[in-house]
């Protein structure tokens, strides 16, 4: 169901319409309604049930039927790039989870730190899942002893718990490294091996570098060592405003929303401290930019935690946003998630997700509700998230005719 | 709309998760209603339309489009295989029709008894249509006549009619020989040629096949010639129990959909005597499968002779067993169709196939009934039958997140 050739034919399709665009993605909107509702038809909306009136309504397919997303394919979906064909790997994601800037060539890897006997065999992969604090006081112990290796750039960040980011920065650098996690304990850690034949330098680097980290940590009574997994490198993806052209701003509060807008070349606004904050961030940078994406967390928050009731309210609290900004009367506003997570799966989820499409050139579907259950009828259909920025750019009067 | 990438990294996404899935496809489910209702909406379905108030629906087209399958293609894409990608030839069909076991390496083709004049240009190439008994008959004789021919193992086994499957047993043998078939009268049998280099010896042994067959059957009355097409061998068909990590069984009657089950590695269950028996094996076995394939042929027969009372009767039929299959509380119920048979058409057709997915991951879409009408407004959508298999595993939990 994927078709790269549009994507292609589109940029030649392009007119130069100046126009304004605002995506906003409630994260993980969707959900099932086996105890009745989902959140979305339980939850009190009335600026989404007054847009949805005048609207188009569908459902988006984030990858394929049955396939659940990580937020990193999702996302790239609703930008209109095929997920099958840009991954985005797991050290990357991680980067942008902590808000690193990346450059081409740089390698990140996921690490954990982890506990090893006398032997060096693993006993915990995960060193007690030691508190954040004590990941911090890790990294900058490591950060001040190491910060060079053979004219790489090394740097670690703390995540989440035993969780950090290792940073490379240099000349020839590969990702096509293994982990060293062997994702079991009682036997040690792996090498790092090079996956293809350029990559050997790097994996030297790794491996004398994890030799460097066993001296430092060595008198650390839980994390005394570090695995490294999902070694990966920035793309070479196409920048979304040149792809579509439009210039294109994100308003994000969590990095790495903020991180992945980024690495497609969008202007990052700062982050919002409140839902307030989105609208006057909007409001202020209106006029110097075509297209907003606009990303809100907490429904996906809740739904990951199981919180039915709490996702709900994260709902109403976007359906305040989604009121303010039709106010501002763009040429286009969809509504939409990148990925469903019902709150009775605490998860993510492969449901498609409904969508609403506002625009002079929409057909009016006429429901009196934005829900799961009107979505499913609605005229746009269920489709591929990847579509719907061709249909965003025809909604907005900016595709021309293909072909004659 | 056909993504092979997906079923490459689907393996790598499926858990270990112990569940029990059953996809029960009434042949040739789909109608039109061009007298006012389909079979399916004309019949009384109660355990079906039960099922639909807490299931979601939805559409599956076989192949694509506009396109018509035979059952091959059809049940390929249902165990989730490409079948623009993986076909299997007119040969093979026709000796999993007759119940043969094939192995990897052996070549089948479909023949006609056929009528030729003195100087062997054909009369008829169906030899007037000779009832089964003399096509029995014919390859009794056949087979006592000639058994093997340079080291090649040679069998006749009779279908309907005129029709009869040739089967070679051998080393190096190849399928790819040109069809002996003209597809027309007055004019002589073609002789075999290889279509690859590698075929030569097949093709001589063909040929030299017909020719001791013309000698057999010289004093024949009107089944004094052969016709032969469609060579092929068994497709280098990845199983469908590794590909999806499911122990899959079959409980079908008919052998083209007991050969195809066991093609694609299945175990096949004896044969149901009755409805009843199908429950009766399906409970029987419940234990001990993780996948049950469960075909019902009737619509589809009644479907193909315009019978539209009788394909009304055989999904009432369908229902009961549908109905026992809800009790035993399976993790996944699908309830499907190959293909649509109306039996205005009097075969089959390229008309999107209702579906119901019963599962407690499904939206519930709170249908009445389950049949055409609901189904194109069902949660699932309209979608291809290939990514039917990703959307169950899903559905049985048993595929994990894509990405980060």
């Amino acid at each position: 169901m994927y078709d790269d050739k549009i994507f292609e034919i589109i940029p030649s399709l392009i007119n130069e319409k100046k126009v304004k665009i605002v995506l906003f993605v409630i994260d993980g909107l969707g959900g099932i309604n086996r105890s009745g509702k989902t959140e979305l038809e339980m939850a009190n909306t009335p600026n989404m049930d007054k847009i949805a009136k005048v609207s188009s309504l569908g459902m988006i397919i984030p990858v394929l039927p049955g396939i659940t997303p990580g937020s990193g394919p999702a996302h790239l979906s609703l930008f209109g790039y095929n997920p099958l064909k840009w991954e985005i790997g797991r050290g990357v994601l991680s980067a942008l989870g902590v808000d690193l800037e990346l450059k081409k060539g740089d390698v990140a890897a996921r690490g954990n730190f982890a506990t090893i006997d006398k032997k060096g065999l693993l006993l915990d992969r995960r060193a007690g899942r030691i508190p954040d604090e004590e990941c911090v006081r890790l990294c900058e112990k490591l950060n001040s002893s190491i910060k060079e290796m053979d004219g790489i750039k090394i740097s670690f960040y703390p995540e989440k718990e035993h969780r950090f980011v290792l940073l490379l920065k240099g000349k020839k650098l590969s990702p096509y490294i293994s982990d060293t996690d062997p994702q079991k304990t009682e036997v040690q850690p792996l090498k790092a091996k090079p996956l293809k034949k350029e990559a050997a330098s790097t994996a030297r680097v790794i491996n004398a570098l994890v030799e460097k980290v066993l001296k430092v940590l060595h008198d650390e009574p839980k994390a005394n060592s570090i695995l490294l997994r999902g070694f990966s490198s920035v793309p070479d993806i196409p920048p979304f405003s040149s792809t579509f052209k439009l210039k294109a701003c994100a308003i994000a509060e969590y990095p790495m929303y903020r991180g992945l807008a980024r690495l497609l070349g969008m202007v990052v606004m700062r982050k919002p401290a409140s839902s307030e904050d989105i609208i006057s961030l909007l409001k202020e940078n209106y006029e110097n930019y075509d297209f907003f994406y606009i990303h809100f967390k907490k429904a996906d928050s809740y739904g990951e935690d199981g919180n039915f009731e709490e996702k709900v309210k994260a709902i109403e609290k976007a359906d305040h946003i989604a009121g303010e900004i039709f106010n501002l009367a763009p040429d286009v506003l969809v509504i939409t998630g990148d990925h469903s997570t019902p709150s009775e799966l605490k998860s993510h989820s492969w449901h498609p997700v409904p969508l609403l499409l506002y625009s002079e050139t929409a057909r009016m579907d006429g429901f009196e509700k934005f829900c799961e259950m009107n979505a499913r009828c609605g005229s746009l259909g269920i489709f591929l998230s990847v579509y719907l920025m061709p249909l965003i750019l025809a909604h907005a009067g900016k595709l021309q005719k293909f072909g004659a």
